[in-house]
């Protein structure tokens, strides 16, 4: 199985069984390759807080998510281990915000990705940076692997 | 009025429309005082990821609003400048979500507030440092205030 | 050996090899036990930065060698595993700058620390949290343990 | 004036006076350019701390100088609002540290630089991201700006 495929496959399997992202925030996953991913989400009334802008805590988790697949991506379990974000500009109802996720370095258990939050117009919404650390086991079975 | 009770009606204010933490996440105002906050949030089936543990995003979502109670409770308007998380533990459907958010040092228009988010145990699930900026107008209308 | 006797052991160990923070930087170790830590360090001509500030390197340099020696102090080898930092105000040359490190949390291998640093004032410079992994290894041998 | 031209008079202005770079840590400045700067260090005795690494806060302060280049190379000044760094792989006495700074993002008052530090077999040593705010002033005087 091709790197291409493996990650398509776990992005497919990781967002079937995530209600968090998909069913109560609703994303959609538009894309899950090897160290990348990318993930919509259109703010909605629900996002929105007193202000009524999409809550900071919303784009934090459509940043985490992509992160998630992004570091995921090549079948090994994955998990964050630490995380920072920078708020840019705000989001209101009816913007489409489009994350994509980035590997920056990966050595041994170790990575850095980089997520950028945009809106439809291209600018930058809010930047998310995530540390990982490999952990064991395959998020799908894969031959000859534990 | 007393800054306690400014501080009760600054927390009434932004919590009836707050949809997204009221109604999308399920979070319930517990205390509103001056430079402190309180919330509390049940993990339920909708705030699940694919690894049937809460989505961190969500835990940080309950962290940032406590944040904005506890930094605008002086009927100030005040904004988020900065924030960081750690992550300690997991939290599973069922468990109750406390988070205490205190401020720690505020001076001038800059203040540092720290958010604990706990379990029903006691036992600490994530830690939230926010760096707040005060900017112009109130909450709620005050005599003599702009 | 009490704690705080084992504690103090592990700052003298530590503070004894520790060029950078003590030949470099000019720092003193104040107080070294269970979970807790001080560290002094004036701001002379060598750390000013441009600006003719103390360069916030340095107060991050201060920061986290305050946080090695809190996380430490139970004599069992731990690193950092994340850290982040709020800088409030300035620091000038002649200022005196002490760092009170505090352990918030500890369970199993992973622990919170808080250090703040602060200036002859009493004012609030900088505040660093640093998130602490425990690995293998004592800092000075004890008896029992590997 | 061009750009370029303005971004290396900033470097030169600004590099001249910085004590603590240049004598304390023994930085070169290798490029000052519009949204991106370049320093290198080489890691000698009195940068180790107890462990005979590299103090991580030299590291920071490696990074935290190269943000200051890049984002002053504007000829407006700007200050760091917020930081955060990963750290990935220790650095060790003789060890040459390059540390490349690039914009990623300038809207209005407010930029996002990422900071890389590699060593000499171009392993990455850490990661920084600031977020700056820029202010009033210029670095060196300009013709028609205040």
């Amino acid at each position: 199985m091709s790197p291409q495929e493996k990650a398509r496959r776990v992005g497919e399997t990781m967002f079937a069984v995530d209600t968090a992202s998909k069913d109560t925030m609703g994303m959609e996953l538009l894309a899950c390759e090897p160290g990348r991913a990318v993930l919509r989400m259109e703010v909605r009334p629900l996002h929105l807080n007193g202000h009524q802008i999409c809550h900071g805590g919303f784009i934090f988790t459509l940043a985490d998510s992509t992160f998630a697949f992004a570091c995921n991506s090549h079948n090994r379990v994955t998990v964050a281990a630490g995380c920072s974000i920078e708020f840019l500009r705000p989001a209101h109802a009816g913007d489409v915000l489009t994350c994509e996720g980035l590997e920056q370095t990966l050595s041994g258990r170790h990575g850095i990705y980089d997520m950028k939050v945009s809106n439809q117009r291209g600018e930058v919404v809010a930047m998310f940076r995530g540390k990982s650390a490999t952990i064991a086991g395959t998020v799908f079975p894969e031959e000859g692997r534990p």
